[in-house]
């Protein structure tokens, strides 16, 4: 087991949609049978990102209106301008929150606490099929 | 030494409160034996983050001030009706700045910069009692 | 191959400016030979960062004018004042953006979108000779 990696995979309504990946890491986990190590949870794209947080319903829709009102969908916008495109601000968001995080597993066991879920923001601006990498270095 | 972990714990003012983990990850890693590797460093719960910054009386103040105008403590949020709660804003900026770094270790050496130091921040709006893991996998 | 660390330098503007690191993060990737594993990219200094985004002309432009919206370049900074210094925005959107991010690296290949890069952004206020260190752990 010193590197095993597993790929999530998804269909998200984007704008924003918050998915919580933690179970589908822990699956992965269990597959590598490694006890101590690195969990690296990485969104492919760059309208995506990965993080933490308590998954429950007001805080997905405050961290969401937060993200809409610090870079807004509509906007006077270059990357929309020069490729014909709309998602200008799922690109920005998404570099600003990151595509990585970097959890540690002991025991089995991951070191989040227990209010503490691994999510994928999904800031794209049409439904999209998504894959997310989870790597253990053990 | 193939993976090392150790846990730094801290009370914290909450409150934004930022604090200085490198001496303590420096610990981790002499007790580790590790000479080249990766040390990553995870913030559990929340409303807590890891980054680096220039630990520095003035830079500690614009960082909180900075991130509480653009979260602030106040707002129409759903966590906090939905839970009675008081941290929505604290949840939101830990999603934001994010839980984990992880940091190259050469030599035994942090590869940080001279005035680069890994930090907690803690969000919440009440002390707390906070455990942030390093974990080196070498 | 357990531990490989590289080192990118660059001489760059500041000011926001992006660098694309994709084909040096891959030159150190193909020098250690590792086929599986974890690849940490981290930027030396408290007022750099790095994250991924589509390197594209108008998304370099957007995401430059945004951060320099949320974190303006003149405010009432503490860090400029204490110091009788000027760049206190550019270390206040690098602790928030963050120095690190990890890639899966599977059968040599990284596990970034096909319009995904890995960047770079220097957010200082004067041109800088930079150091990326790339670290693969196997």
């Amino acid at each position: 087991v010193p590197v095993h990696t597993g790929t999530l995979r998804f269909s998200t309504e984007a704008n924003g949609d918050i998915i919580d990946l933690t179970e589908g890491v822990m699956q992965v986990v269990r597959t590598s049978e490694a006890g101590d190590g690195a969990v690296n949870v990485f969104a492919v794209g760059s309208t995506a990102a990965v993080t933490t947080m308590e998954y429950e319903r007001g805080g997905v829709s405050d961290l969401r209106a937060k993200l809409d009102e610090l870079v807004p969908k509509h906007g006077d916008y270059e990357h929309n301008r020069l490729n014909h495109d709309t998602n200008s601000h799922a690109h920005m968001k998404a570099a600003i929150v990151g595509p990585s995080e970097t959890i540690p597993l002991v025991g089995g066991r991951l070191m989040t606490g227990t209010w503490q879920q691994v999510v994928l923001i999904d800031f794209d601006d049409r439904p999209r099929e998504r894959s997310v990498h989870v790597q253990i270095v053990a």
